[in-house]
């Protein structure tokens, strides 16, 4: 056996900017060597951050992250970090002789470069493109088709990528064939509602079919859509948990083991070459190992809404913005926004404004103004009646065109505030509002991120009791008033509306959401889980309706595994009736929100 | 030799609509059966539409698909078709007894179905799965590893799927070694600018590789974003032209061939095994062959405006419209965008409307009005000023702000007068605005489509004259005022505002667009085009800068390589500039355009 010390780098990066991430690696490489590690491992593509998308078609992108990674070698080295075994993921291209099946010579892949002594020693391509759900890899890499192994200190270690680990055979059983000493895995795998236990569940059986230790360094922070939840951890070779990292926080995790020493094991696996680059073969001498921390797991509710405040936060401040402006109805939706928005940014850069229009409540504005006293943010009231009754004199509307009127007017206030001011927009909207298409286009849903977009209104009402009390449980004011979350929804764009007079009651549309959006169910396999057979068709007919809504929505933090948005991919003119429905239309389906409408039916 | 008479049913089908799909299907086939035609070969997923995107992966659909397929084999024979072997695309599942490499077992699958006598007797399962570009296959398809040679009349027919031709080796290659006298491939190919001619070369390449005839049907009309143009042919072993259908047209192309008989060659083919159905061996009664005819090709601009007006009016009737609302500003793009709904929809059903401000100039009104007279489509006057100057009083906004508000307040009339009178809004942009962000997000970039959306400003202009001239030579008024083509183009959102103050002209820009988004070229690779470096570097800056407003604009039918649009994903969060760029800026980039602001700069 050997001892090592392995520090896993669970890093925050933003795609694109290879310059800024090259500091931040060598900035935690130097943290790495202050506590003594042998190893520090980065996540998967933490130079260009992830996921580049059409940048790795761009040959001038693809040429910058191979000279940067050569670079940011030569740079530890002269900052005295040479003895340090650094791995990190990077893009780089196939320079194979021939052109790959999959793709043109020189085509992009998605590679990992281990760096030591000013040079960069060896590297490892993923073999497993992920090419569902926010994945596309298929589309921009070429696969490898090599196991490369790497000796440190007399233990083998075999490097693979985010899914190589989550595919079955390939690079992990190489590696066991190998026998590798430890497994080591660089990841970028956004976050999903309790993927944290699932990671662990494989993590833990990769461990035991490897029969070694496995090392799991993971992305954090928020890329447009994607939230990375971090979750690094290391378990031994029966899965049994030595180090996890904290979720959603950039940090440094380092670990002491004893690893079984190099054994020579198979040179090939299933097709699956082993490389084997040898750094040191040379144990370091006995040292006293320290324990590491096992950081507790967020619950259910602390998870989501510390990924969408983290979503929030990073693509604020990613896109070069400090603050953000929003309306404030008093209802639940803004409410929950406001407060995530003033988690995330603060309340002194959160500017909220409330539109009272001649249909608005009284209530409303007061819970309104409640929220904005409770929290601190900035508030003012610009009521809408007199833009909307010069636009009607000049443009006369009624029903729903008057009603989307309304929506639209406050929109363009929000975007004139910001414009002027400097702040972005952020919309309110939910998932289930979403899902059916209850909003206006250009009204209520302008805006550059929409923080809950992927949480379905009955999720809405659960974080906002959860913050509440969270708020109790320190001895704060809770942010949310009470009436937001208890009074009946409603979009007030005329006397006496309520959600409930369009829609089903949220607890019942989103039970045949969670079916039919996420589960992909059909119309049959709803109605014999029980729903009424009218409600179905109905549900069923919105949703579909709403496709062209959905896309041009600002984007949102991904929760759950159907998010709306790059991962989901419906035609927008989609003739497609489930067979059970009556009332088909085979070519002009009837929609409740068609393109260019947007109707609050 | 045997005679043989094909038909190929040149479709425009919907996607999703499976019921509307088999009507035409049969009724198509009816026809063929009219002509005499032995054999009827319908488009790649004719069955379904193409692409189905997500749908592929809600299991109701696919069932529905595959049921549908066999009640069109019953229904043919029903109605006294079930001597005639029609082939035709659907979607399907894989059925093998284990698991798929590319996919879980029951994967679906883009397959062919041949039909005969009321059954299907056989099918075929595209092997080459595109994933680039507007293809997403990979993701949703497991692929196929058979070919299947049909004998009809003696003929050996191998059947193939579009992408199957367009890569080296497979099918094609194991279709000589079958010996098959006949290489029928069925596609959904969509238009881009000269795929006439590249489609030319490549079919005549593969049928002297096939060393037999090849005979290939295309799917015709629009689908969202993408237009297909039909152009199906057919070839002799050499290459030659035997018929040729009309671009962007529904229709039946019927020829005779002579053919060489069943010569049973190989069964296995480079892993691809060879699956022989035979349907009939005996070859018909010697007849007379008629003599089918090579449509003309169309010319680049005729092309390109034929394609523009396939894809707006194929996305407003298939979403179940008949008519269209834009502005009307007397600018190019308004005046070629009315010109091309009118003559998608006919002049009745195009609403344009005029919205002077206190910045417009009088010859924008008259070139307006004058343009309405000349096509004869609905046309109003509503001045924005009233609007323009309450809001102000309300919320007081200046510079850049101001100008967005009075192209947000045009675009809140469209949509209004929209959702009053039941019309699709279509955006008038051009792809060169759109590449720079010059536009106002919710002003004049809504709409439920954009019809220049993938056309050059310098386009624009070509097609304007070309509509025009075209006018001329059948002796109509052209519709598009001279003064709108000549003027200096100018948003007039403040006094004596030019196109040229905030952008090069036109033909520079559109130069630099060229390498940079459809080439892919970096900036150091313009430079040395000879392109003024801090031009490239302005231009680059506002491209990589406008991403969050492309993903918000609304789709428009594909031209290009490269459209903007489902085909084209960049990150929004984007720190890459390239590296000969001054000004680096890691985190926070400047934007001339950033997410949830709409300046014209």
């Amino acid at each position: 056996m050997a001892q090592i010390r392995l520090a896993l780098a669970q890093l925050n990066v933003t795609v694109g900017d290879i310059a800024g991430n090259a500091e931040a690696i060598q900035r935690w490489a130097q943290h790495a060597a202050d506590r003594g590690a042998h190893v520090v491992a980065f996540p998967e593509m933490a130079l260009t951050g992830y996921p580049v998308e059409d940048l790795a078609l761009r040959s001038s992108f693809v040429e910058a992250s191979r000279a940067a990674i050569e670079e940011l070698a030569a740079k530890l080295a002269a900052a005295g970090l040479g003895h340090l075994v650094v791995i990190c993921g990077y893009l780089d291209r196939d320079e194979s002789t021939f052109a790959h099946g999959a793709g043109p010579k020189g085509s992009p892949q998605n590679a990992a470069a281990v760096l030591h002594r000013g040079q960069v020693v060896a590297r490892a391509v993923k073999h497993h493109l992920p090419n569902y759900g926010v994945f596309d890899e298929f589309r921009y890499f070429v696969p490898g088709d090599t196991l490369q192994i790497l000796t440190v200190h007399g233990v083998d270690i075999a490097l693979v990528i985010c899914e190589d680990l989550w595919q079955e055979g390939g690079p992990v059983r190489a590696a066991r064939a190998a026998g590798a000493g430890l497994l080591l895995t660089i990841n970028a795998s956004p976050y999903e509602r309790a993927k944290d236990d699932e990671r662990l569940n494989l993590v833990t059986r990769r461990a035991r079919e490897a029969m070694c230790p496995l090392a799991y360094v993971n992305t954090v922070g928020g890329q447009d859509e994607l939230v990375f939840d971090g979750d690094s951890l290391v378990v031994d070779e029966v899965g049994k948990v030595l180090t996890r990292a904290p979720q959603f926080t950039e940090g440094l995790l380092t670990v002491d083991l004893d690893l079984a020493t190099t054994t020579h094991g198979a040179d090939e696996y299933a097709g699956i070459r082993v490389e084997r680059t040898v750094v040191s073969d040379t144990p370091v001498p006995a040292y006293t190992a320290t324990r590491s921390g096992v950081a507790p797991r967020l619950e259910e509710e602390a998870e989501i809404y510390t990924a969408v405040v983290t979503g929030l936060r990073d693509y604020v401040h990613k896109n070069g913005y400090h603050s953000v402006a929003l309306g404030l109805s008093g209802g639940i939706d803004s409410a929950l926004a406001a407060t995530i928005a003033c988690d995330a940014l603060g309340p002194e850069n959160v500017y909220a404004i409330s539109n009272p229009s001649k249909y608005s409540t009284d209530h409303s504005k007061d819970d309104a103004a409640d929220l904005a006293e409770r929290t601190g943010l900035n508030y003012r009231v610009i009521p809408i009646e007199p833009i909307v009754s010069t636009f009607l004199d000049n443009v006369p509307l009624t029903g729903v065109a008057e009603e989307n009127l309304q929506a639209r007017i406050r929109g363009m206030i929000w975007m004139g505030i910001a414009n002027q001011e400097g702040h972005l927009v952020i919309a309110t909207g939910n998932k289930s509002e979403l899902a059916v298409g209850y909003s206006t286009m250009y009204g209520d849903a302008v805006g550059a991120f929409a923080p809950l977009k992927d949480l379905p209104k009955t999720k809405v009402w659960a974080l906002a009791r959860w913050r509440n009390q969270a708020a109790l449980d320190l001895g704060e004011t809770p942010p949310i008033p009470e009436n937001s979350i208890t009074k009946e929804p409603s979009a007030e764009l005329r006397p006496g509306q309520l959600d409930i007079d369009s829609l089903p009651p949220y607890d019942l549309l989103d039970q045949m959401l969670e079916d039919y959006v996420e589960e992909d169910a059909g119309a049959g396999d709803l109605i014999a889980a029980g729903f009424d057979p009218d409600l179905v068709e109905r549900v069923i007919r919105m949703v579909d309706a709403a496709e062209f809504k959905r896309r041009q929505y600002p984007p949102g933090p991904k929760i759950s595994f159907k998010a709306f948005g790059r991962d989901r991919r419906l035609p927008i003119t989609n003739g497609w009736r489930e067979a059970t429905m009556q009332g088909h239309h085979p070519v002009a389906p009837p929609r409740t929100a068609p393109p260019g409408e947007g109707p609050r039916t």
